[in-house]
């Protein structure tokens, strides 16, 4: 198959969008981090509206985002074959804020384990304000 | 093996960062939109110190970046093991600029093909200028 002949760009709807998300356990935070642009790949749950995300002190994403200034990030996270090019992708905006409530961030560590071994950390939500999700399909 | 007992973050060289970005055609550009963060997948070449990109006139991308003000962006990969979280990611920071010279703009044309069918789009280049590593090892 030709790589252009055939392939279009479909929109998903919110609900389809976040059952996506929910479905895999990796994606990438998008922030500012001292005044440019800055993406790491973490893993994550979605909880309802929110995805969640663990951060330790003193990483660039918690010295970015853990002070809870509630800076608006997005989130992405996608499947796409590598040779087909066939896939999606979906992306959430929204506030980032640590929580603050000690059983809630428990009961999320419980449900997350770090790549890594490192010290405390914080628990991240993002409010998913706005979803945009797209399938690539033949 | 425990999702945490072993596995550490190493920081990768330059050149073993352009090589592994170089081995994947597919990335994440990483842009502001309406002043919003925004993000994309997309598929690129590496030419030197530059990644190389393709975006058709009127998408996100080439609204936000197109117009040739050298916007900073990130430009993002990684192979990262869905199960084992074993893998690595390259970002990469710089200024992104359309290709204006036609000839140059062609030859990269050539090399990369879109995903999916559409009218006239520019070739946009992004400057290597921070190139940051990550190898997850075990």
């Amino acid at each position: 198959m030709s790589m252009t002949d055939t392939r279009r760009l479909e929109a998903l709807p919110r609900d389809e969008s976040l059952r996506l998300l929910r479905s895999v356990s990796v994606g990438r935070l998008v922030f500012t981090h001292l005044a440019l642009p800055a993406i790491r790949p973490v893993n994550h749950v979605v909880d309802g509206d929110q995805v969640v995300i663990r951060a330790y002190v003193g990483t660039t994403i918690n010295i970015a985002v853990g002070d809870n200034t509630g800076m608006v990030v997005a989130y992405e996270a996608d499947l796409i074959d590598p040779d087909t090019h066939l896939g999606w992708t979906v992306i959430i905006v929204g506030r980032a804020s640590r929580l603050t409530d000690g059983l809630e961030a428990d009961r999320f560590r419980r449900l997350l384990q770090p790549w890594v071994a490192g010290g405390p950390d914080d628990v991240i939500a993002i409010r998913a304000d706005m979803v945009d999700g797209f399938r690539l399909v033949a």
